[in-house]
């Protein structure tokens, strides 16, 4: 049961963004700006940066249904989601991506992790800037959001159809405009 | 040295919100949301959670910032925010600011930890529901501003009369337009 009452059957996030609009909206924006930009990371390669740190801090709404999210963007490929969450080091993806995560996952324990090697290994990766940014940023940012779900204990369905479907329109239809009713959970 | 090329003569924060202004503008909103609301907590006790959270991620520019927009908030108590950086049980404050400040603790560690007892001794103390939800996304919120001002290594002057003179204006005008160029650092 949450901590607080909530609006029903609004799982995760959803309810807590239905609670209180004005923090709500600047989240969806901060989400949208960092989780679909296409300049150089990819939706899928964003999503893999949440959806891992999500899974370092434990949080069962946010790696699932950043994780659903992801493999819709990289063609429905759930194995390979599962993959990075096990051993992201091992798992076939680029080298930069795997450089991007090691910083994310300095980050996820505390900013002043990040070292001088972290970021010289992205660069020979070919990790630019804006690269090294954003990966720095969603890491901090599911730093919020997964302590936000989990802090105020809101409902996260077992189900890993419910996240399937949810993460379809996510995917689809980005983080800003979402429906949140009780409806588009059933 | 930044991790990365920021435009230059803005600390902490500050480059980073010029350099990256599609995720500037949500968090600004965010914060302004979040630390300058008014109903139930006063301005003054948002930013003693948000001080209080920087300081256990011992992250320089948020906690000395903050503390100085604080300190503004407060009747220009200085003495206050360092009591309750060193021992907020022991601080004079009242006791619903440190059941909402314990909350504030766990969610720093992992938003998890927050339990029952917790948010029985804050309901105990007066504390609304939208008070604890506060308290836990404003903890939330600055463990991500924390990692990413820390995570890119960026410039935090050492001067406390930096802070002071712009902890001023922060306080005045809030988190909403800023002015953030060199001169305004000045």
């Amino acid at each position: 049961m949450p901590h607080i009452k909530l609006p029903p059957g609004l799982p995760g996030i959803s309810g807590l963004m239905v609670y209180r609009p004005d923090t709500a909206k600047p989240m969806n924006e901060l989400a949208h700006a960092l989780l679909r930009g296409t300049e150089s990371l990819t939706a899928g390669e964003r999503e893999l940066i949440a959806t891992f740190v999500s899974s370092l801090n434990d949080c069962h709404y946010c790696q699932s249904i950043h994780g659903a999210v992801a493999a819709y963007h990289l063609g429905i490929d759930e194995d390979l989601v599962r993959a990075v969450k096990a051993n992201y080091q091992a798992a076939d993806i680029s080298a930069k991506l795997k450089s991007l995560l090691r910083i994310a996952e300095k980050v996820w324990h505390s900013g002043k992790e990040v070292d001088l090697s972290d970021i010289q290994n992205a660069r020979q990766q070919d990790a630019s800037d804006l690269e090294i940014h954003d990966a720095v940023l969603i890491a901090a940012a599911f730093s919020m959001f997964n302590r936000y779900v989990d802090g105020l204990a809101t409902w996260q369905p077992d189900n890993p159809d419910f996240y399937r479907s949810r993460g379809g329109v996510v995917a689809r239809d980005g983080y800003l405009n979402l429906k949140r009713d009780p409806v588009a959970f059933r």
